[in-house]
């Protein structure tokens, strides 16, 4: 058991969940909670940190057997001292497990092939996020949450987002960043280029725009752009679209959060046959 | 000018920015920028703060005209020299204006029977949000910022709400706060009841609701029950519901975020006309 906040191990831990180069450097990323470890991808485990006061509530069956699964696929498991525990966390009140994973990598030609598939025989249109710059960590987790409840394909982020492992990111998601795959991309141009070939359109939600959301159809496949929470989309992105819309609104507002705009245009296109 | 950070006005703005207890005393709350300065209705506004550094920045004609009105309304101004500002701010980054404000006080009759009015005249249906012990401050103020944007009557808040003048939350109305009306109140049978008897129907997400969100007409006027971030709704609460309603998700996800939950029901009963 670690019980020595100053132990290396512990040291590495609190840079990984607090530094991004630290995380990039490693190619891993660290999630928190007896329900981040349950829904992960066991190939994904590399390593388990128990919290020795807070072991006995977590371990029912169910979560029993997951650890043995873990540990068969390699991951390494440590028992740390409460104390050793609340240092490594990012948490306020922390559940007691923490986990180490390796960062996916998905193949963009086969999620591409798999949506258009859907389209063909299941009647299915594709949907996609294109992200420009999100700055709010909160913003991006709840996104890619909304994104799994509308059944988005996958997401694209600009280099200029905000880490997808930022710790805040992750509680965010509530466990979709496992399901919803997503890739970072050095600007949205080509990713428009690619996917409007494939007969998908490109959504801006724009004050220009001449139609509501809601009068669109969206059965050939959609992609919506989504800009950064102060500034918007930079002009040269929404100029790339196909298509302008307008989010209506009542009031004195300029604009909407950027996830409740992204919410409002995927469960539109997902859920609302016309 | 005030240049020392040990100075008592300095301190009562820290309290007030960190602790609710003290703003409540006060009964006052504090925005930051100047956004929330030129929104802000003039009578509302006790004490302007500015920081010496960045105050020829934000000097342009609107802005000295309405510093003008607000001295004359009897608001007082203090210039500070920017490290003082820096220790008020609430942000990493502060703009330089900083206020003091007065609490408002809504008329719930009166709020009730104009969304009533609007109804019979103008065939616009009421509307309402009824939030149970939300916690995340910046959930309650993208759920504000919102409502404005789909003309919502009024929100209702159970008293185990985090506080709305939280400055986390008053960041996240980008001056919502503002312009819609709001009531705490100790439980919400209550106002369920209240509402109900003007014949507006009470819904409530639920995973044991029969018919999709999308389906329904609210032409008669809706309330939406919204519950904790983990939580969700109390049983008793669910209960009062005149109506159970589900929102479709896709993929492993237990719920979509309160927030964005809020938006898809609100904008659907004000924008989506059967």
């Amino acid at each position: 058991m670690i019980s020595s906040v100053g132990n290396p191990k512990v040291k590495r831990i609190v840079s990984l969940q607090s530094r991004g180069r630290e995380r990039e450097k490693e190619k891993v990323f660290v999630t928190e909670g007896k329900k981040m470890f349950m829904e992960a991808p066991v190939s994904w485990i590399r390593e388990i940190y128990l919290a020795q006061d807070k072991r006995e509530r977590m371990e029912d069956g169910d979560f029993l057997e997951r650890l043995r699964v873990c540990k068969e696929g390699g991951a390494v498991l440590e028992t740390v001292s409460g104390e050793v525990f609340a240092k490594m966390s990012d948490t306020m009140a922390p559940q007691g497990i923490l986990c180490v994973l390796g960062r996916p990598r998905f193949d963009r030609e086969r999620i591409l092939e798999k949506a258009l598939r859907q389209k063909e025989e299941k009647d299915r249109p594709p949907l996609f996020l294109l992200l420009e710059d999100i700055q709010d960590p909160g913003n991006l987790g709840t996104m890619i949450r909304t994104a799994e409840g509308a059944g988005a394909d996958a997401l694209f982020m600009t280099g200029g987002t905000v880490d997808i492992y930022n710790p805040k990111t992750i509680r965010a998601t509530m466990g979709s960043l496992y399901r919803v795959p997503f890739f970072y991309v050095d600007g949205l141009k080509e990713t428009i280029e690619l996917l409007r070939q494939r007969g998908i359109t490109v959504y801006a939600a724009h004050l220009k725009g001449e139609k509501f959301y809601q009068e669109m159809d969206y059965a050939g496949g959609s992609a919506f752009l989504i800009g950064n929470e102060a500034r918007g989309l930079r002009q040269e992105t929404a100029e790339c679209a196909d298509c302008f819309l307008r989010i209506p609104m009542e009031g004195e507002l300029e604009s909407l959060n950027a996830a409740v705009a992204a919410a409002l245009l995927m469960y539109q296109s997902r859920f609302e046959k016309k």
